[in-house]
């Protein structure tokens, strides 16, 4: 494993495990507020759409894994963000108050009405691809899990606290893996910043804050996106100079618009098999 | 052009010109036959689908041909066929009696239901996989067509008059790519003799025939798949032997089922996208 900047993993832990022992759904009057509730129910789809989408690109991998120990750690780490949105869609409806599920959101909403950033809905292309997408995104989730668990809101403290554990292996996970695989072999390498510089003009739509941002932000329910910046750079920063990648010279917040619902023609094609079952046979349950 | 095999064109012609020139719905016994229904709509289901199945897998090239010429030329072929599946399947719900029409049997059936075979729903593959998969397809539609002129089913004969002559086209120019590529540089060759390898054992349930494919032959409705064959060799050696391909000697029947609903896993990845708007809009229409 490389050395890996502080994360200041142990406090945020103390942390996760007192929100997680916290009760199930606390009282939370942000998610009654009418006022806050357009923005809140958007700012929750993005959360939960980020992590839906980029768990669906993942579990592509399932059977198709370079190694098996690889294959195994991308379907736990797709499950992991399966599950995350569920809890982030679920509170999404809630406060919706139209009577939806996290089902109905995930299921039958069409691409207009997605709010993931463009980022995680590109195709898987190699591992390379893959993986550096990873760490992007899980350096970004870190920062944003930790700043949500002061959350002025105890619903989303208990998501972001549960989310936090397993977004903290996933960042450890792809982290060692863009050291090992940038600082490896020729081969490796070229294919590592190939992949970089591709996805770099991605990332920034991840900090790229809106008015919906920016009432969540002040109603202190989450940090400014500007605020995770710092921390984010520093650790992107400090893992490529590790794998001997060099970071892109290019606007990282080249491409926008996923977060308001303007995607790539990629997400039609992930949501047409993710959500044939629902579709084909409406209320279909295990 | 290879100097192709004598197809009989002008006589079929003649007769695809009076079929043409007939009544749109001349009366047909066989379409309101209940003893016969059964066989009579799976059959149709069975044209419709290949054509269907197969012109969805050619529109996936669309905007990715490797020349604009042979990228119209494949959404063309497209075309002709997806709009031979909407008047096979347009009988077939007519047939069926249900108050189905086309749209609903090519958009809300699932896999189970279709009765295509497995060599039209396999993967494009390269150039080389895309032609060889279209010239064994077309020389066996060609002779099935071609039979078709002179069913004691007046609605199949008029429809098979249509598409026989769009088919003709489409077998000229597959046997004509054949020979060219098969033909052409050491690359070209080893591809189309790998695609050929590949295809081969799937191209034998065209003319696997069971109890359906028995009783619209005994009904006079459609030739037996056996007479057809004879036909299909002749072209498809002497096509192969102008292309310096060489026939496989591993039988040519190994993968069956998809005409009785078995289908490989890659066609409920056809159906998710093509089926994606009337499943998410009901009833849209332009």
């Amino acid at each position: 494993m490389p050395s890996l900047p502080d994360m200041g993993t142990p406090d945020v832990m103390a942390l996760a495990r007192a929100a997680a022992d916290a009760q199930p759904h606390p009282h939370d009057p942000h998610v009654a507020d009418l006022a806050l509730r357009p923005a809140f129910f958007d700012w929750l789809c993005r959360m939960g759409d980020n992590a839906l989408i980029l768990g669906h690109r993942l579990s592509e991998w399932c059977g198709h894994g370079p190694a098996l120990e690889e294959d195994i750690a991308l379907a736990n780490t797709a499950l992991d963000l399966i599950g995350h949105a569920q809890l982030w869609l679920g509170l999404a409806a809630e406060v919706e108050g139209q009577g939806r599920s996290a089902d109905d959101l995930a299921f039958l909403r069409d691409t207009l009405k997605f709010r993931n950033v463009k980022l995680v809905e590109l195709p898987n292309g190699d591992m390379a691809v893959t993986l550096v997408r990873q760490f992007l995104f899980d350096a970004w989730a870190f920062g944003m899990l930790k700043g949500l668990a002061t959350s002025t809101s105890p619903r989303v403290a208990g998501i972001a606290a549960k989310a936090l554990k397993e977004v903290s292996y996933h960042l450890e996970r792809s982290s060692d893996l863009v050291v090992r695989l940038g600082d490896g072999t020729g081969e490796s390498h070229a294919r590592m910043q190939d992949a970089l510089d591709r996805l770099w003009p991605y990332a920034g739509e991840l900090f790229a804050a809106d008015a919906v941002d920016e009432a969540v932000a002040a109603a202190g329910i989450a940090p400014a996106l500007a605020d995770l910046k710092p921390d984010w750079q520093r650790i992107v920063d400090e893992v490529l100079a590790e794998a001997t990648l060099t970071r892109p010279e290019v606007r990282f917040d080249v491409h926008l618009g996923g977060k308001q619902g303007r995607h790539t023609e990629h997400l039609g094609y992930i949501l047409a098999p993710m959500q044939f079952l629902q579709r084909a046979y409406p209320g279909a349950s295990w």
